[in-house]
């Protein structure tokens, strides 16, 4: 039998949203005051949906201990109580919250176990969130 | 990359379910207290979410001015603080949380550029929520 | 030793705010969207707030059963699934959670037990809410 | 059209993560103070979410009472206010949340009228929750 | 200047309702199922709220490393993750949740710095909490 | 009759904590994570309560609109997706939310009618929160 196991994690992170390759203009008209030139920030939520097997001795998907352990080194080391603007993985990249959903994803497609699929969510705002999965996932 | 962008509106309104080709004791037992004379009324939260291509360039699945104004116009004008037995859209049907989702999602669909895929979800109280998406969509 | 138990209720309403003493001006001017024609509607929590001696056998401040029982006759039943414009209480006043407030207030303080002091709090939507005590009262 | 009603319910309940089959050190390795020999205890919210035709005339995907009742007899009743591990369901498995919610399930799919699709979720704390559904099911 | 900091710590523990010097007829009237033989259990809350001068160079009430590291040892440890009824705190009195609060705060203001005033909420549930203070101080 | 009027304004800002009179391992030790050179951000809740009689013809404690006015231009303008350290207010004091309390409740308090007493609340994270009032005032 196979289930899903959610889990939140919260990080508080600042960002400045502006694109090099726009003008002031554009930058003000598509940001709006996300664009404030000093940044602002957010508390973020990070929902990380990992689905399997259930193990018939533990009755558990996967081993808790670890997926804290992988999320604390891939996803709150690097990003919790960062400015992401001055982060490697933001360089070419605007750090929307789409943008840091994607690069969440894909530091945890790679060191999750391969038996294990995944889905992720991330909330910038109690009124704002982002989704992202796989197109022949499983996973919704 | 596609990625699913999420956001909450908040509108207040009152109804009455009452269908009228039923008897009275029908209503009463189908409705229960929803079907009390006069109506009351609910907290809706509405979570909109589109699906789309992450703008290389800005990083974002769509622009946040526009599905604002665009929600503006199709849904907050039309149903915020209103007694939605007296609306157009429900004279043929009783307004209950099922129909009011499938309105607001036909406005919103004939509204939305083609390029974004659509899944809407309205909670009428904390305990209660509905969803609809496209039976072909990759949305759910 | 004394101690404060808090309990919350969930109630369905609509109401029109509308003052006859005042104009149709005045009336859009002090209320708004709220003045609409036919009323809206909102998902009100009472909150319920009674203070006492800890009971040395029980361990409890009051009976649960009967402090249930209390808020369900003086206050689920007058005002849930109600158009609150149509009660009694507010043949004289306008139905704002200010005097929803008040109204609940006066009810429970006329039913509860004299031994138990006595706060509430009304919640209108998740941004507004509405808070009354006692000025010689401990509680706050 | 079909549409997708969602309704949580909310259990209190006890458990002891230990599998017999484990050695003691095994059991602390897997479960943590999840292990400790007494137990400890949960609000779990279950959040049933059923989908079907809307009723042309009732404006509803099912009755809201009789869904209500199975989930009463079904979930309520064995499950609240109960210490899992002296349930006849959890004789042969760990109660962990991911079992409760195939046990949940099993249970519910059982009672529920044929044409209705069935999702189920269930959150142990605000910080852990657990889905499941029908790998052939258009419900996610 | 004085202001007050309030903190949020997540607790899950079991517990069972039962009052022996009350006859078994007796503890289901005051307890109801939460006097069911086997215990149950909650996700409790506990907000400690501390109250002291800004200090002029740091601009905080108090040093959090410090108040996290005494909640850790007067309140974690003891409580989370336990079955209420097997501890020593709880030998003379019922688990409800008035003495736990009572507990939780005779371990809190023994262990807080002199110059720190207290207060102490639990919620047991979404819908249920328990509030103290002390009746000579200025905060409530 | 006096009532408690209470509103949450949702603001996203950045901050650093960082006192110049101290050295680099005191700010380490003081302040932690939230030192880190470029800094991070959240969403702050500011919640501002209001007292005041009930007016005998509205029926309100105030005028909203008067409130949500005067709070966008003394809160929301200053404060909104601004980086705090940048600010005049925080020229002189370490922009913790301890002060950024005090900076809100300066400006409220200046702007607001004599006849409303004021109490304000700052939550910057889920698990933090701040409070204010008047050691003479009967609010709390």
């Amino acid at each position: 039998m196979r289930a899903y196991l959610g889990r939140r994690y919260r990080l508080s992170a600042s960002h400045r949203l502006f694109c090099a390759s726009l003008s002031e203009a554009e930058n003000q008209k598509v940001y709006g005051k996300c664009a404030n030139p000093y940044g602002h920030g957010h508390n973020y939520t990070v929902e990380v949906m990992v689905g399997g097997e259930i193990d018939g001795a533990t009755g558990m998907v996967c081993d808790l201990t670890e997926l804290d352990g992988l999320v604390e080194r891939e996803v709150m080391e690097p990003f919790d109580h960062q400015n992401l603007n001055t982060l490697e993985g933001f360089r070419a990249a605007v750090p929307t919250t789409e943008n840091l959903l994607l690069e969440i994803r894909r530091r945890l497609e790679r060191a999750l176990p391969r038996r294990l699929t995944l889905a992720v969510r991330v909330e910038e705002t109690s009124n704002n969130f982002f989704e992202y999965w796989d197109e022949d996932s499983e996973m919704r």
